[in-house]
């Protein structure tokens, strides 16, 4: 993607009517169809491709062979003090995800901070779509959501963990807010993916073999390694303890995959949200962490470094760049949702430009 | 300290009373001394010798020349709901640390999850002394702290972060809890320290000299490096702003160093507990997390692997044989505490052996 010959720029607006559409069409209400779709668009335009729009035909095949309920309604199981347990009853991740969101939020505007889990939920996207919604608030917004197993315990082989998301948003007064949302291995699954799809070699580090072994041949990778070894497997742990274990869900090696005919992936997620007032006078937090950021960005610079990034300055300077010139599409990205739009009988995003 | 004749045992009993009385001839009440030489001793108890009794010459300095307050009260400066803030009036950080997770505690039994910020403190030790507190209550306890410039922005040579811990213990049934109490740097400063000392090299991912160049000798290294690159910076700066901006503390280039006289540190952390109970019943839960910490140790094996270990696994089971067989001190850190006693004026630690 890096030649401007090989993307198609694409509205924001109308990458989200084709998905709104789209998830329509699959049967979700049009209500959460675009909830849905605001999400995806929102990981397209700070670059996130791989759980943006991409994700659109493997979503709502999963909706079609009854993997997902499109039109269930997430259900608070339990909701006791500054805490609650929502099952989303196999609704959509993002469905069952901002509804437990904002549920941690008012909570932290009533306590001072709140942690609301999800049980029987799916796929949720990007982490940090969630978290951002506690800058509107005041407040800090943390997640994190277990998945399939890409990752083996360190020193072992057999796939039992996600390589989870840790989450944080962060608001701040004149700078960009602190948004961090990374993986505990050492890159991101769809990196091995792509260079599988080029035919291109990996660096050692990414990736394992079935048996362990580090390896430079995407085609054989088949475990991802854990970002610093024992520290990537720990949070992973620690994070499936929490997401998992402590919400109900399934955890480990029993999350199961999307896209099971009438299987539910029946994983769990964990949203927080933080106060600030509750703990400091707002605008003194928020010019603090201008002094914090604008202390990061001046630091003396290593030889051949331009600039210094804070924790998602990268993604959300490049969704001020996409809301203005159009979110950057791989072309295979906008061919396969062409021929979703075939199969589903819709208009095409291509016929849409 | 591989080989036993480089080491000298000492039992947990006699290493705490020689903690306690160090800390009582430097102005310490018995009580509060008796409570920081239990913290460190459990740091010792564990192997994580950087943070144990390694620590008592600095920490009984820093208090001779009046960078900590050792007879300061720490005061609760704001509570509201199920936050709080404290302020440690400069005491040992471990004084205030143990007051703020007992309060984040006592707001998790009340509202189900509870955060306690601690400002004007020192160097806390080791944060899994602080996270294990909760597991008797049935509690997930997490903390962190900021701290002096050991690293710098990615893409930087400014000393900015600290290498942050992350630290969470989450209670079992039948297995050891889960503890995890890792930095955010490839490795702690402690073993670059340690190459120095012995001429060794060091690995090239390990640290970065001044310029900011990976370096192999450990006698330029003067940055550490982040572990996963931009994942560690992410998590230095998302803590030190939950401990340092958020607790009213100094944050980022501003943490001074300790031992300078009249001049407290005035660092910060953070302490937080969600009560098991509160989102699902407790023995359910203990059983969930002996089912998923099973699966892990009983994956298959990597070649050459014998054993798969949970988070803070070793250090528990070092625990279990250090309160046997006594603490396995290298021979250099009893010498120095020898040293330390003939100035302080107390019965050396091999003369009580």
């Amino acid at each position: 993607m890096s030649a401007e010959a090989e993307i198609v720029r694409v509205p924001a607006t109308t990458m989200e009517e084709f998905d709104t559409e789209a998830f329509c069409k699959v049967g979700m209400l049009p209500g959460e169809a675009s909830l849905v779709a605001q999400s995806i668009v929102h990981a397209d335009l700070t670059g996130v491709f791989t759980h943006g729009s991409n994700f659109l035909p493997l979503y709502t095949n999963w909706i079609q062979v009854g993997s997902i309920d499109p039109t269930a309604t997430p259900e608070v199981v339990s909701d006791n003090g500054a805490t609650a347990i929502i099952s989303a009853r196999n609704a959509m991740g993002q469905v069952a995800g901002v509804q437990a969101m904002d549920m941690a939020i008012a909570k932290a505007k009533e306590f001072g901070i709140g942690a609301v889990g999800v049980r029987e939920s799916n796929h949720f996207g990007a982490a940090a779509y969630y978290t951002l919604r506690a800058l509107d608030h005041d407040a800090i917004g943390f997640c994190s959501t277990n998945g399939i197993q890409v990752m083996a315990p360190y020193g072992g082989v057999t796939p039992s963990l996600s390589n989870t998301p840790i989450a944080y948003a962060i608001p701040a007064n004149e700078e960009r807010p602190l948004m961090l949302d990374m993986a505990v291995s050492v890159v991101a699954a769809g990196k091995v993916a792509l260079a599988k799809r080029k035919g291109e070699s990996i660096p050692l580090d990414w990736a394992l073999t079935a048996e362990g072994v580090p390896t430079d041949d995407p085609s054989i990778a088949t475990l991802m390694a854990p970002v610093g070894g024992p520290k990537g497997y720990g949070l992973a742990v620690v994070l499936d303890a929490l997401c998992g274990v402590l919400t109900g869900a399934l955890f480990g090696q029993d999350v199961r995959r999307g896209g099971i005919p009438n299987t539910p992936q029946a994983m769990g997620q964990l949203f927080m949200a933080l106060d600030v007032g509750h703990m400091m006078p707002v605008d003194e937090f928020k010019q603090r962490m201008d002094v914090q950021i604008r202390q990061m960005r001046d630091s003396d610079k290593a030889k051949g470094v331009d600039r210094i990034y804070l924790p998602g300055e990268i993604e959300l300077e490049r969704k001020e760049n996409f809301l203005r010139d159009g979110i950057a599409f791989a072309t295979e990205i906008v061919e396969d949702l062409d021929a979703m739009s075939g199969t589903l009988g819709i208009a095409s995003l291509s016929s849409r430009l």
